[in-house]
């Protein structure tokens, strides 16, 4: 299971303003945060910051670093942003997110997945734009895995992310993403499953319970990535219940230790 | 999707003392309390009244069906007692609880599956004990399957319990009922699945948590009946919303129905 922590990002309005007033002391601590309630990596996004965004995250990058030896996600539709974050990163295997099937990005972003030996951030999407099916997901999977491992990119570098679309603007959207997922891991065993879990919810109520139960679902199937708030104790909870319950926690041990910690209070 | 309402049943600590006080107004309550959240079946269990189960379970019977139009689900070890039951049902199509492999017990039950035409739970068990694996579990599934159906049972009315074992005492114990309904639903897509969560999370803390993500996790592989506790909200909270992101819930209606009628609160 990889957990990426979601909270930096200037698209969150907690966080814009103080990357803004260049306030590291915030971000530190947002890091910190993140790290000590389980995330893996530490996704960094200042992609609202359209006007100095390569500044803006070189300074995020090394205001983390600084703080945490955790490893980062570098998160960007903006190829130079993702050269420049990258080409900070100095604690482990940098995550880049994200790569598509779309021709022109699929060419600009390889060449960073290669000279970084980065873990990357595969969306199931081609230049036909979203696709409905899973069928069409696993098509365009099939593209992005072979193309990458004959690249000479590893399978277990590859995080497919199956496109998250609310289920209240079609009844099949949550199924489509479900049977993607099971279909990737069932063809390619190394090759690793990842999503965010809001989109699921979008235009419904109780919009957390349905989040949840999103994540149980897909986890169920063979997701083992995902990128979500890590400081949200009850989807943490959720996160370790479920890896005891599908027999990947020896002896309950981590779901024993996040018992211990408080987390299901 | 099929909910058996858990709650009148002997062995727990309130009811005893009211069956055993002949204590019509609570168990007509206990019913009626059922159905309205949501119960398809109302489970009646006297099966710790060993001097005098069956003149108990003929009382329960007929105080619950003054009561509430709903379905029984005639719960016994005890033949007599089932066959005193399923003959004083008038409310529509009864349910066995349980059938079994096991030589003898298959053969004294299915004259009454036969006789009042009713839905049978099947318990994945034979002489040789309880299985450990999800292929021991699929074997005695084939054979439940495959002599009800040539004896004339419908694969539409049996539902298959693949036995629940606590995560505790082994860590795959999870993982094989998952496989187990996996296997059933796609061998013979009638046939349903059917379980107990309690058992799951025996000997571990947050044992609540553990039933609720089990039962995601369950109906995620196909799982499409639980007998449980129809008033634990946060419980049937789950349910509609598993059944909406799993394309079962037409425009998300009953979760937006659930979510009015206060579930989430």
């Amino acid at each position: 299971m990889l957990i990426v922590g979601e909270l930096i990002n200037t698209s969150r309005k907690a966080i814009k303003p103080a990357v803004e007033a260049r306030d590291a002391a915030f971000i530190k601590d947002m890091a910190q945060k993140q790290v000590d309630a389980g995330a893996d990596y530490v996704d960094v996004n200042c992609g609202t910051m359209v006007f100095n965004e390569e500044e803006t995250m070189a300074w995020l990058v090394e205001t983390v670093q600084s703080q945490v030896t955790a490893p980062l996600c570098i998160d960007s539709p903006n190829p130079k942003a993702l050269e420049v974050g990258l080409s900070l990163c100095k604690h482990g295997q940098p995550m880049i997110n994200s790569i598509t099937a779309e021709k022109e990005r699929y060419a600009t972003i390889l060449p960073f997945v290669l000279k970084y030996k980065a873990k990357i951030v595969g969306l199931c999407m081609d230049d036909s734009g979203m696709p409905e099916t899973a069928e069409d997901r696993l098509r365009i999977a099939d593209r992005l895995v072979g193309d990458m491992v004959a690249a000479g990119v590893p399978e277990d570098d590859i995080y497919l992310d199956p496109l998250v679309k609310p289920v209240s603007t079609g009844d099949k959207a949550g199924l489509e993403v479900l049977d993607t997922i099971y279909g990737i891991k069932q063809k390619y065993p190394k090759v690793h499953g990842i999503c965010g879990l809001s989109n699921i919810s979008y235009g419904l109520p109780n919009r957390k319970i349905l989040n949840q139960v999103f994540m149980i679902q897909t986890m169920t199937m063979g997701m083992d990535g995902y990128i979500l708030d890590p400081l949200d104790k009850t989807m943490m909870g959720f996160v370790y219940a479920s890896q005891a319950l599908l027999g990947k926690d020896e002896f309950c041990m981590k779901y024993l230790t996040a018992h211990r910690n408080g987390l299901y209070e």
